[in-house]
């Protein structure tokens, strides 16, 4: 893991974003839970993306569908035969690698140098199923296997004539869905880059043949432009086209939204052009029509798909890394700091009595109050005012405001800014009026 | 299943509510999918939990723990052991039944008759482990055995400490958490309100022994307030205190929110008093401290823990069915109604033109612009307005705006509503206000 990577990991577990998983029983590889700080950052990425993708489009409804379905849903969508890394093994020290990636993979007993180089020769490839597997129904013998769905994607294909039936969408539309899936990776990762239970975001768009491309182009640009707006800077986003020898075999294009990590361009998002695959397999394998009635050309059309595909836990994580900064202060003192989007803070106002007396607690008590009901505000009077903003920096607290001695005789207050650190006073009257433009007309 | 919940579970399907899972593929016991409609409920319940638990509260911080957890959780928790059903088979009709629910059991050769009246012996009763069993790591040779939680309470009590060390919440305090869980039931049933994969709304408040009983009566107090802010209507709810012979033995109290449903009365949330034993028994397991300091008297303390637990499908389906109603007009005809509390109403406000033509579409347009901002509207304009009330009565749109002849002259529209069937005159400009005004005020 790079200097940096670790430094936000250390910064996130330290102040509540992500803990690793069972933590007090030696953790579970490759999987986090999300702490007080974390679980409030991850609802509000998933509330902004619920309200762009479903709830300011008329052409767009959600759906929530169960993590477990019929097994024969993974037969249909080729998961069950085709969902498969090649693993390798090391017949000296025991590693296991993909094959596919023995190029990045390390030995355990050689840092640094690639599988075999211990002495070991490497087995031939076996095809191990990414889905977890499970067994509905009481009592073993009989159960029936089941998947962990490994994409939230199928639940949206499967059901898109219930939505076509109960609702009144016309093609060209949107089916989007927030859920969990899980992959039983071998190479996991980058903290919650690549973990085995994982949160997606995912939107099936359905169009009629022949007008993909241009909806694949609409969506690539939609999607960029939200990424944008959660305030990552256009320098660390770009999109890139899969090439023909990577494009997965359903898909007549894709291209991935990619971040500049601090270990570099990765993955955080990708838009594909499904075409009709999926739905003509589950027509086939369920004896179910799954078209369309084309009322100009008179017939039944299976529609093709565009599909925005994002991980949750990657969003949070560029959000992060965009964000994070350790500045040199004027006065030469390092500060490490979250310029997060005010939108996305979990705090967005930190509320400090200068000292603990003269009246100071009682008319902070009192700010606090007046901004709580608009604002995710706390109220901080623990340790020096220096101490309080750079817990609060830390945190990606944008705005502190702290009433001191002249609060109390002129009724001001001043506002500290975490991104220029500078100091302004404002009316306690004119607060909420202030606080909302500043939000509302952020830029970094 | 009764008739009015035959009834209901028709409507939720038929409107996009509630779809069963994997349809096409001839579904998945016990499991279902939420629809259009069915998505935006559930979110707006989980939101106001949230917003009621955690952010309104300032010793309340949330968490989101994985699904996949360390195999010695369970062990320590005791759910390895002793999170059986027993089980019983008919030898004859090979039928598989509770022991402990023998008496609400029927045979499904012999309807309506108990089991064994087909005339066949029941076996001796087999414990069955309710948790779903999966294996992490690849090939499945050498990968651990893990489960699926079947609770989110563990989650929270394996992250206590790390709450504690990274946030600077005290005792008094809570963790709350929203999130998926999974048991492999035998009996299921009632459509969403028992099933495989649910999704459960805990609370874990961690309390300084001796002052348990006194928190056990605030949250049984907070939390039936919380479902009557929900519209749901008094006479149908009721907290049931458990006999001594049916609490858990980790309890010391606990008494279930109670919800009248079409077939009696039944839990839709429990507050526990659980007493130190989980945070003990992963002490135990763990060998990790996770005692608080109390300051006073000098000692390291493990704190008690005042528990309210719901099912959000559970909470969906009570507020559907307290909402549903089949309804004689003055006229005679029958009309079908969800009186759901309008902060609830997935549409909030239809938008219809008249007709199609003299301009009213456009004029309807321009206030579907103005009030989506604001309110969850849909504009609407298929069918004869009878049709479009009825629709919207159906899913519980509390208010339906006309635009007509009249407003192209004076600036009114009609708004109807859903509860009384009553019309209104508003001006325009004053839509917004009368609106909210509407929203805020409510009672059924």
């Amino acid at each position: 893991m790079s200097e940096t990577m670790e430094k936000v990991v250390s910064l996130t577990k330290r102040r509540g974003f992500v803990y690793p998983s069972s933590e007090i029983y030696g953790g579970l590889e490759a999987t986090y839970d999300y702490g007080p700080l974390g679980v409030e950052l991850k609802r509000l990425l998933k509330d902004d993306w619920w309200e762009n993708i479903v709830r300011e489009r008329e052409n767009v409804v959600g759906l929530d569908a169960s993590i477990l379905m019929a097994a024969r849903v993974w037969e249909a969508s080729g998961h069950v035969a085709g969902f498969n890394d090649p693993l390798v093994d090391c017949k000296k020290c025991k590693a296991r690698f993909r094959q596919d990636k023995l190029e990045q993979s390390v030995c355990p007993k050689k840092k640094g140098k690639r599988p075999g180089e211990c002495g070991g020769e490497l087995t031939e490839p076996r095809q191990f199923n990414l889905m977890f597997k499970t067994k509905a129904g009481p009592v073993d013998e009989d159960a029936a296997t089941i998947y962990l769905r490994p994409e939230t994607a199928q639940g949206i294909f499967v059901n898109f004539k219930s939505v076509m039936d109960t609702t009144r969408v016309k093609i060209p539309f949107g089916i989007a869905q927030i859920g969990k899936a899980f992959r039983n990776e071998i190479v996991t990762g980058n903290n919650i880059f690549r973990m085995r239970e994982f949160e997606q975001m995912e939107m099936e768009f359905f169009v009629a043949p022949g007008t993909d491309e241009e909806w694949f182009d609409y969506w690539q640009n939609e999607r960029l432009s939200w990424w944008q707006s959660l305030g990552v800077r256009a320098e660390n986003l770009r999109i890139r086209p899969h090439r023909d020898d990577e494009l997965a075999h359903y898909a007549r294009a894709c291209g991935d939204v990619e971040f500049k990590y601090p270990w570099g361009w990765d993955e955080v998002e990708g838009i594909a052009n499904r075409t009709d695959y999926d739905l003509k397999k589950h027509q086939e394998y369920s004896g179910r029509g799954l078209a369309y009635r084309d009322e100009e050309k008179k017939e039944w059309v299976v529609p093709y798909v565009i599909e925005p595909s994002m991980g949750v836990d990657r969003c949070f994580l560029t959000v992060l890394c965009d964000a994070y900064e350790e500045e040199v202060k004027p006065n030469g003192e390092t500060r490490t700091v979250l310029h997060l989007h005010p939108k996305l803070a979990p705090v967005q106002v930190g509320v400090f009595p200068l000292v603990k007396k003269e009246g100071m607690p009682e008319r902070a008590e009192a700010v606090y109050q007046m901004l709580k009901p608009v604002f995710r505000t706390v109220y901080d009077k623990g340790g020096t005012v220096g101490k309080r903003y750079s817990r609060n920096d830390e945190i990606g607290t944008p705005f502190c405001v702290t009433i001191d001695a002249d609060t109390l005789t002129d009724g001001t207050v001043t506002i500290r800014d975490r991104d220029t650190m500078e100091q302004e006073r404002v009316a306690e009257d004119q607060l909420i009026a202030f606080l909302a433009d500043k939000v509302a007309s952020y830029t970094r």
